[in-house]
């Protein structure tokens, strides 16, 4: 065998490559690193985990189920579908997503593993290596995951405590340059449970009109609002600005683990002509989601009761009111009064609170006390705020709120701090 | 609202990212430019599409569905699970891929949503954009989708078939280079339908360590082997070359649309130390695959029947002789005898088919006159041949060689073409 002329490596030093060491989970980095030693004498409440399924305490519907069962059992579904997913599966989500006026196809819909494929196809078909992708802040980590693990840079733009977390829209402005490919709006939102209003909406969509700049509109938490509430798809207030919409399963039929997310392509002015084929271009990568669970999906959109979807929203929102109304009588904390979706945000008082450095400390010291767990929002690029989850067990809600008033008494001070620096709604970089 | 002093655009154009404009998936691209037009006259016999389940003449064994079915009536799995997949389906892995003399555990294993994945995650943590990975030629037009839609650049080096598609050893080792980052090797051979000897396998694993080059190892198709041949794993190979291996549910277990693929993790000298933990970081992005999938995978790698194995073996390896006793008596057609996966490469004397330009051509003429599909192996850049798959139900494949056998006496010529350029046997780019 002939040698090459070329250098060849002389030990096994097998570097894993930029972009692994690009992917970074801040949750993970933050939580990985926390000191979470709980108090030996109370059992752990953990208010911190986003996934509803994980308490057993909100079944899905047998009818679900059964859409599962009998695809599996018909054994049609097994093999290969078309890597954007199987036409009927793309024409229920078409169906399921319709707005008024524009009716939306097949054609229109991209079927993926999961709503976290579908923000990367997205955030992958309209951003090159050195653009920037603006996000908001407080926000879900995966979009900066994702971006920054292509190269891709993040910006973010304030979102407003005081405001129901509506968009510091000034902010985004002054954020957008030339090297701007999307802006991300995320409604109703993870971490804030807040739910924007119709005219917030139409202003955002005044500036990226203004701006020529699209949107991917992170959906997932769609139709799960509060009663006074009301949900408004970006895509179908828009006759401007187009709009890639990302949702799925995952939350509203409480199945995260199944992987079925969706694209729904809200074009206008024809601005999506390249990005269309991109899309299925990038679907070709992997394929879609699980073949039987992409069959059910019809008869899961259609067939699922409607009280299934109520009474999981009521007994969130009870929860919602519950945390709200103990928390908010809290001396040092400031919940924000949750809209929808499955999160509340608490600010903390860090001035009042002589002994604790910001949110990751709090949290940290909270477990170790009481034994309950809260993600600090330094995980959502947000520190001094900190998020407990709503789809918790009903009879853990009381506890936890005694738990949490009981810290805050132990460690509360009538009295600032002197010198203290207070970053409480302030965004972190 | 202030307006930026930034350059504005001033009109919706949204192009498609490079990472989108890279992505190409060759066998869509020519298949979908071919005149595909049957003979209105006989029925269509497709022997394109690598998909075992799309004649339902391979039905999947009881026990699969009801591991299956058992996880959603157990709603326990419904939730998130590791993005690197459940211990247990890990650890269950590990016990099957086992080799002798090194115990695999959960931690050398990472689940994905199918083989695809699994490659992407390899082959994005080990190459840099600018930097090469060396694929087989004729091959599976995967590993050049995944790597040129990341930038990384292919190489192809050249398989015999006249050596049952041996890798031309020379041939490979002159392409490795400063900038290979690892090569694939993929055994059994899609489309090729060889199976490496252990010789054959140790002289890669010499080639490999003499460069320290480490090895993406496709084993999709493991243990799908014909009587006569043996399956040798390259992790089970080597005491010095680090190796990440390929597979999953796909084949073996006949249901590719379920999307569960793995990657184990055969380290050696602890050189996979900066890629383990990358791999991991990668995983982050998109999550594992489907979670009842997961769930019941340990009792599918476990109490699925040894018979169901055997019967799908014996069914594929009876279509193969009959294909290739037939095949190997028509005149112009050279195929290379199957020792296992589902397909098998079929070579034409271009020559002597005077009327016919090339693979092509031939495959787009046999299904205009005898509604015969085949793959043109150019989807696999290697022209002048043809692949079929072996795995179509067994009334079929003595009318598809009927119809072969007719479509070859029509157009075969015994005095050669002369002045024809004769690439058989001979790679393209």
């Amino acid at each position: 065998m002939s040698t090459p002329n070329k250098k060849m490596r002389m030990n096994w030093e097998v570097p894993a490559s930029r972009m692994s060491h690009q992917t970074f989970n801040p949750i993970r980095n933050i939580v990985d690193t926390m000191q979470l030693t709980p108090n030996p004498d109370k059992e752990m409440i953990a208010l911190s985990i986003g996934d509803p399924t994980v308490f057993n305490n909100l079944p899905i519907p047998e009818h679900i189920n059964n859409c599962i069962i009998d695809k599996i059992q018909g054994q049609k579904h097994n093999g290969y579908n078309p890597s954007i997913g199987y036409e009927e599966s793309r024409e229920a989500v078409a169906k399921y997503s319709t707005i008024p006026d524009r009716q939306l196809t097949a054609k229109d819909v991209i079927l993926t593993g999961g709503c976290s494929m579908a923000l990367d196809l997205c955030i992958c078909v309209l951003a090159n290596p050195g653009q920037n992708i603006i996000v908001p802040q407080p926000g879900f980590s995966i979009y900066k995951t994702l971006a920054e693990s292509h190269g891709i840079n993040v910006k973010h733009y304030n979102l407003l405590p005081e405001k129901n977390w509506e968009v510091d829209l000034d902010h985004l402005e002054s954020l957008i340059d030339d090297k701007t490919a999307t802006i991300v709006i995320n409604n109703p939102s993870n971490p804030c449970g807040s739910v924007f209003s119709r005219n917030h909406l139409l202003s955002i969509l005044d500036l990226a009109k203004k701006h020529k700049v699209p949107i991917i509109a992170d959906e997932i938490y769609e139709h799960f609002v509060f009663s006074g509430n009301q949900y408004h798809s970006l895509g179908s207030l828009s006759d401007d600005v187009p709009i890639l919409s990302c949702s799925g399963l995952t939350k509203r039929f409480l199945v995260p683990g199944w992987r079925l997310g969706w694209i729904v392509i809200h074009d206008r002015h024809d601005a999506f002509k390249d990005v269309r084929p991109g899309l299925v271009r990038l679907t070709q990568r992997l394929l879609g989601p699980n073949s039987i669970v992409q069959a059910a999906l019809p008869e899961i959109l259609t067939g699922t009761p409607q009280h299934f979807f109520e009474d999981t929203l009521k007994y969130v929102e009870e929860n919602a009111r519950n945390f709200y109304n103990r928390i908010s009588k809290i001396p040092g904390l400031k919940p924000v009064e949750p809209q929808g979706a499955m999160y509340m945000m608490i600010g903390i008082d860090t001035e009042h609170f002589p002994g604790i450095k910001d949110d990751v400390d709090f949290t940290e010291k909270l477990v170790k006390e009481q034994s309950v767990f809260c993600l600090p929002a330094k995980c959502f690029q947000f520190p001094d705020f900190f998020r407990i989850v709503l789809t918790i067990p009903k009879s853990k809600v009381s506890m936890a709120c005694d738990r949490i008033e009981e810290f805050c008494r132990d460690h509360y001070s009538q009295k600032k701090v002197q010198g203290k620096t207070v970053t409480n709604g302030t965004a972190c970089n």
